[in-house]
């Protein structure tokens, strides 16, 4: 496996290999680094959204904005293989959106992260936000590998999807601040063991901060919401 | 984006950097293609499964290994990122199964499947399979591009990720035979539409089958069943 990007090479790779997978992710990191830069002289925080397809990523932005649209800039930046469709929900909650459609690769990167944020401020006509949300590929594995230049990574894990997750994909988990678990509506119908998820989740990463929530009762909202407000205002 | 491995390759890149992915891509399928002379001398059909975290399949093959393991021999090629957790569960159903851990590899090869191969045989003592399940790791971009030898592939969505995502991941769709829709017992929580997915689904392969169960109440599982008997025959 390469230690760089994460991508498998196989025991006979030349160092050629090697050093193209590597070279590569160091143009990523300088690229944040830059994004990094830009983000913060637009005085903006940028969230990195991580999780496999079909966690409720979108619905929880939609029900966010719902509730800070009148107190927070908030812009969306929609990363996806294909299809426009989670820009097009995000901009009837009445939030400048953009969306990058990756063409079949697998994460973001920080190049398209640039290339999204000028789009974006062509999109919303202001380079002022609070906050820039960045919705990556869904996919547990390889966007964690990959920084894009936000100043926040949250992890997140439905209840479907059971709470053995964060043991079986740790980097998402040592590279984020944040998990949530969302859906915790639907806890009656799974055998999902809270207790194992923020278990196993603190032994990758005893920093983490874990919130439970779900967008459909909007149970957990009030700690979420808080604590982005406490991100704009730090 | 690589066209070979599915990689993002930067605008900027050099032809050295096509070139190596090109050739760990056509490593792999050179390898695949003697995993599939292999499991033709053993006169095995080998099933690749591919989905997103948590859509199931673990407990699929468990209760598809209950009502087979007296008339079709099984075994079990488990992928993961880490841990051992899905061979062990297999195992206690009866039917040998062995674990790759990638290591951060974000799908299988097959070179791993080559040496799962051999592991499994040894395992079990003997070459004689009827079927051999290969679960992929759980992401349903990258496992999409690499041929593993396998005779059939299986795409698998569960009801709690949602109908749209035939559309947002078409190479997991175009590559595979079959369409599992698993998890329909969940269907009345869920804003699921199965017309949906059917019709994206088929858009993007006409010759696709599609098949919907539920391994909590084994509803759609004789057309299942069925379909790997009909396997085993042929």
């Amino acid at each position: 496996m390469c230690d760089s990007c994460g991508c498998h090479i196989p025991e006979h790779a030349t160092p050629q290999t090697v050093d193209v997978h590597e070279s590569l992710l160091a143009a990523n990191t300088k690229q944040a680094k830059e994004n990094r830069r830009h983000l913060d002289e637009m005085g903006a925080i940028a969230i990195n959204l991580i999780s496999s397809p079909g966690s409720g990523k979108t619905t929880l932005l939609e029900h966010t904005i719902q509730h800070l649209r009148d107190e927070i800039t908030i812009g969306v930046i929609e990363g996806d293989i294909e299809t426009e469709r989670d820009a097009d929900r995000i901009k009837k909650q009445g939030a400048p959106a953009i969306q990058i459609t990756t063409g079949g690769a697998c994460h973001l990167d920080a190049r398209l992260v640039h290339k999204g944020l000028h789009q974006l401020q062509h999109e919303a006509s202001t380079s002022k936000f609070d906050i820039i949300f960045i919705e990556n590929v869904g996919n547990l594995v390889c966007p964690a590998t990959f920084d894009l230049g936000e100043h926040e990574r949250i992890v997140l894990i439905s209840v479907p999807e059971g709470s053995d997750k964060p043991a079986k994909y740790p980097k998402a988990f040592t590279s984020s601040q944040i998990f949530l678990i969302t859906k915790t509506d639907l806890l009656q119908y799974f055998d999902f063991s809270t207790e194992e998820a923020k278990t196993e989740a603190m032994k990758l990463n005893p920093a983490l901060r874990i919130l439970e929530l779900s967008s459909t009762t909007e149970k957990g909202f009030e700690e979420w919401l808080s604590y982005l407000r406490q991100l704009v205002k730090r």
